[in-house]
């Protein structure tokens, strides 16, 4: 067995930096009691989820308070913090960026939202990211003792090629914190994560804000981890909450052996490939 | 509204050729009397799902009788037939091979399983098709007076890689005739079907034999269409029935406008190709 246990901060984000920085603190400290191995914040867990927001509390990464708040958190508790995400700033552009703080505080991966979300369900939801945000140009893979693991944001769930990459690298866990909404979620969430896991037979990790109905954009929540044969392992609710779950990436190796689908692949009949 | 109705024979199949079709015939003719337009048989709908039944009972494609029935079928009503699967035998080989019929009982497409089922669940099912059968090699793609159609068998479906590559050729259904068993079946098939669909934006349709508790493979059965949002449209229980379901080609439009999937992916970092 190799048990890794995981904590999703399922936190509450308000239009305030230093309160969503200091309930992130607060989070990361219950699941450092829980014995987290890897510690999640949802995306833009400073910030809200608005345009004209991501470009007040944008910050650059190699200056920003937030960052080097959440290195601290894992440095002095030994811990792997995946900092959801916040709104980084370089030159003129805006990203959705996601930091992975190893357990030296060092971040040792960085993962910029590589397809923007742009939608217009009719009468239910607009947002387009587009406006303001630049997209990422990079497939993120990361190292840690618990092997390798992949990040991405929210919308780059969607994409099959994305996630088959970052399992193509080696990723046995794929981290997407997210924010899906109240139309998007209910229909999409835990189908995507349940596929994303099935297909390539890896664990998925989904933290989502919590709930706020004042707010402009309704997070739907369900912070959500799904397991190599398409289940879920523990998923939360609307409400902040905490969610702990635990995995065994043993039954990745088991699992592949029993419905060896990556090997089943027809790599001579069709090719994925970064460009 | 492009409304069509596919009707989806979930037949049993017992091992007597002869007996296969006549069934197959007869719920092909209930189908017609509900104006259907695709009619779709099972995967090995007139063979039993077993290695040794599988040279038993493979057929020359151009001398099959089997063929030769169906494709008489869609001549003398007017209606396109995807005849499920057969074991079919070139040369040395056998393959598991669906032909498609247009409605002047023309074989218009013939998709040879390409990835092979070869699964060994503990306790539960094993089963290896390349003990017998030998992989297609072709992405099988038809045009339709309804537009473009892919067809893929079964394990086929696990593979994201090809239902893409079908729907960039064009195809906005994806025929899957397949037999999903008892272990598989309820953790993965309308799993499977609404993540090909809501990744894809097209609907997705699975035919499977019905359930025979007395022979050696059990069919899940569960026949089933879903659509480009990733909702099922009709699903069938474990039995002989046959499940008539509508679907609108006018919505893969809308939803692609509303949520653009194919237009967000990312065709400048990642590229999906045949060899």
């Amino acid at each position: 067995m190799t048990e890794i246990t995981i904590a999703l901060c399922q936190m509450n984000v308000v239009d305030n930096k230093e309160k969503n920085i200091e309930k992130a603190i607060e989070m990361i400290n219950n699941a450092i009691a829980k014995n987290a191995d890897f510690i999640v914040l949802p995306e833009m867990f400073n910030c809200p989820y608005e345009n004209e927001k991501f470009i007040e509390y944008c910050e650059n990464g190699k200056k920003s308070e937030t960052v080097a708040k959440i290195s601290e958190m894992a440095r002095l508790n030994n811990v792997y913090i995946l900092a959801g995400s916040i709104s980084e700033q370089e030159n003129s552009n805006i990203y959705n960026t996601s930091y992975f703080f190893n357990r030296n505080g060092e971040m040792i991966a960085k993962h910029r939202k590589m397809h923007l979300f742009d939608i217009d369900v009719k009468d239910k939801i607009y947002f387009k990211e587009s406006d303001t945000l630049t997209a990422g140009n990079e497939i993120t893979v990361a190292e840690t003792d618990f092997g390798k693991i992949g990040i991405g944001i929210c919308y780059d769930i969607r994409f099959p090629e994305l996630a088959r990459l970052m399992v193509n690298e080696g990723a046995e866990i794929l981290f997407y914190p997210g924010a899906f909404n109240l139309t998007t979620g209910p229909a999409h969430w835990e189908l995507l994560f349940r596929a994303r896991a099935l297909d390539n037979q890896v664990y998925c990790v989904g933290v989502a804000p919590a709930l706020d109905k004042e707010a402009n954009y309704n997070s739907y929540g369900h912070s959500i981890i799904t397991n190599p044969w398409g289940e879920v392992v523990v998923e939360g609710d609307y409400g902040e909450e905490l969610i702990i779950g635990k995995i065994d990436l043993d039954e990745i190796k088991r699992i592949r052996e029993e419905l060896p689908l990556l090997k089943n692949k027809r790599n001579d009949i069709y090719k994925l490939d970064k460009i």
